[in-house]
């Protein structure tokens, strides 16, 4: 296997035009020239960005700039609050909501665009934990992965202490179906874990929490956009997901909500916003829900916000001629694949461990990696300061830090987005990681200077 | 009085060049031009807008397009994920939110910008009637105005059903006091009144509240950045605010949230999102939260949006070396004396009364004005009728309806936003109300078609 095998792959991949629809960081030769990741010539980091965080925040959509302008110049600054209903600011939440219902398996109207995931997760977890309480008061347990995502297991703490209910945390995996017993009320889980990128089966753990008489909520946070999902056939409950990863809304982006049709009108979510009124401007002092998921609406929609967001849904669904989200994923698993394999040829010797799942079916848009706790470099720190050293080299990956109290390791997590990312940049990225570990570099003292923020 | 006294306050108006900070709709001769809003010319609505609805949406800045672009093409187009930290993105909340405080009397690190203004509602309600349930436990009630915002009271009525308690709505503020018994855990106001523009006492209020063993928290949608808010010296415990009115923050902006020094420590909100934890990248599978005010930010910020806001809220403090808001409110003041003073003088016979408070120390900056039940126009959608039939003649105000069963008026609300409305510009738009009612152009049908969102 050599660089001339991944540009080959890059030569056959259909997907590849889609790249253009993104607004790259150049590097020497501009973003597409034939030398813009070829360090060949030597020097540090100056071949052009490979970037491998989409799944931390999503690259800027081309067409995003011109379309945001134009909602601060025109529809803002010429027509002002009339554009509320002249140019479509009130249906934000409902047609972007449609649209990513596309791609995750949802019919239209099921879905809607609103807040942040953080406080979708609190509206849904607190539907799921109501209707529990009124079918199964018995069920007072939320059962999770402890290394899932930070903010879930919070919204989920909080939610505990209102409910009186208890969070069960399983180590791995396999120990879920276990753990979804007579106490279970709701199977609470990332989809693709944020940590290991191992991908749940969403149709088989639906099933088993429903077997087990518990209800079924995922966090798409880290597979919406990049792989197929299927809410409606996989029998999922609840779900949230997240606009600035694989949607490419931009940083900080609107989140959104989804709910089960047969369960949407069961329950009034707390966060009971004027938007999410039967009438919004009848102004009625007395709370009735919308019907449907626009209940899910709290406050006024962020508009400048949501403008962004849609371009970035956008270029997802202009893969939907190439095969959309089947084609993208076949394309992200051809990319990990080849990174797992270019690492075990060429990084071979440094202690470096696969993380994620080798089982193509079983593994998200992500590889992560860890040092052996024997290996030269399975001491402190050594995850962050190999993933400095290669931003230094423009490779722009993340660390995410383990749990020392939980056995969790530090991981070097390498991203791909499939609208983007080449077979060269995956080369490219591990040869640098080759150097990078065999020259050393990454003990200089610069790239261990861990700040509050990594 | 004529139109010249207008003119020569305009001409005496130290804050008139403010307006400049402004990219206004162009009516024929440019928005500042000197026929612009002179239709002596005859015409319909084509003597440029005369805006007076910014406490619905606030006027686009003129530095706002040239920063968001900046953010979208070079922190999130170049920067990428780095930009949490070399841009300052992870300091939004706080960098912005310290600003604000210096409009709202706050000190240095205790507000926050997060969310929407319901969702922040919720947080510090919960908060209020979590610190009473401890400290008062029989203190079970909700002190409102029946005519606050409807989001306040929907966001109310979800924490009364959580916690067991009830609201009990004022019909009048002089209500308020007697409502203030034993039973009291909080009182829940909006500083200036939606539908009629009255300005509460925050200090009489709060020290009613207070003595009455009630904590008192003000929503400060239609005060922050309109006029001088002292919530450390009036003796506020919680307040919330809105960044896309007399913020100009644009469609949706963030809000904001701020809690007493003393009191923000007691409690751990219920949307604990990752970004209210002490420290978020430890990625810590158990929630301790930040100390002070961060603990009130729940996910991931909206950059673009925060970016917006951060440009309105530098609008207002461009004014701090003309007097701050202390200047603002006396022009507001002058604004809105005027329009009361205008309608009496040239709208006499037409039925209108005056909703919002004539009483100077009493009135927020809106007038808001009602149909006598047996004038001429007082029947259904009248009110509606010439609200629309003053926009289609460029003077865009706002209708907000009534409730019958309230015994609330249907309303005509304008708004001055004294960074940008001149004294002719009130001046002109009493003249066209004057014309609408007098040539009964607001019967035509065009006008009375009210659609479900107005």
């Amino acid at each position: 296997m050599t660089r001339d095998h991944a540009l080959a792959l890059d030569a056959a991949d259909a997907l590849a035009p889609l790249r253009r629809l993104f607004d790259l960081p150049e590097g020497p030769g501009g973003p597409d020239g034939p030398d813009s990741h070829d360090d060949a010539a030597g020097g540090d980091g100056d071949g052009g960005l490979i970037y491998l965080d989409g799944n931390s925040l999503g690259m800027l959509p081309r067409a995003t700039a011109a379309r945001v302008a134009q909602v601060i110049s025109q529809e803002w600054g010429r027509g002002l609050i009339g554009s509320w209903n002249s140019a479509g600011w009130m249906a934000q939440p409902q047609r972007i909501g449609d649209k990513i219902a596309t791609l995750v398996g949802a019919g239209p109207g099921e879905l809607v665009v609103a807040d942040s995931t953080s406080v979708n997760l609190f509206k849904v977890l607190s539907a799921a934990l109501a209707i529990q309480r009124e079918d199964a008061p018995a069920r007072r347990v939320i059962v999770s992965e402890r290394s899932n995502f930070p903010t879930d297991l919070y919204i989920a703490q909080s939610l505990c202490r209102q409910h009186g209910c208890s969070l069960r945390l399983v180590d791995a995996p396999a120990e879920i179906p276990a753990a979804l017993d007579a106490d279970c009320a709701v199977l609470m889980l990332t989809q693709v874990n944020y940590r290991t990128g191992a991908l749940h089966d969403m149709a088989a753990l639906s099933a088993a929490a429903h077997a087990a008489g518990a209800l079924a909520l995922w966090d798409l946070a880290h597979s919406a956009g990049a792989l197929p999902v299927a809410l409606n056939a996989d029998g999922a409950d609840f779900a949230v997901g997240c606009g600035y990863k694989y949607l490419n809304g931009g940083p900080g982006a609107p989140a959104f909500a989804w709910v089960r049709p047969g369960l949407v009108d069961r329950f009034v979510q707390p966060l009971s916003g004027w938007l999410g009124h039967a009438a919004p401007f009848a102004f009625d002092p007395d709370y009735r829900p919308a019907v449907g998921i626009a209940r899910y609406v709290c406050g006024t929609p962020p508009v400048l916000a949501m403008a962004a967001l849609e371009c970035g849904v956008d270029t997802l669904l202009a893969a939907a001629n190439l095969g959309g989200m089947a084609a993208l994923r076949a394309k992200s698993l051809a990319l990990t694949r080849l990174f797992i394999e270019a690492v075990a040829q060429r990084c071979a010797g440094h202690g470096l461990l696969l993380v994620s799942p080798d089982d193509d079916a079983r593994r998200g848009s992500q590889v992560c990696l860890s040092f052996a706790a024997h290996s030269v470099a399975g001491r402190a720190n050594a995850a962050y300061a190999v993933v400095q050293a290669l931003i230094a080299r423009g490779v722009v990956g993340d660390f995410r830090a383990g749990d020392p109290a939980s056995g969790l390791a530090d991981i070097l997590r390498f991203g791909v987005t499939p609208l983007t990312t080449r077979f060269v940049d995956v080369w490219d990225a591990v040869e640098r990681l080759r150097e990078v570990l065999a020259s050393g570099q990454w003990r200089e003292p610069r790239f261990n200077q861990r700040g509050a923020v990594t």
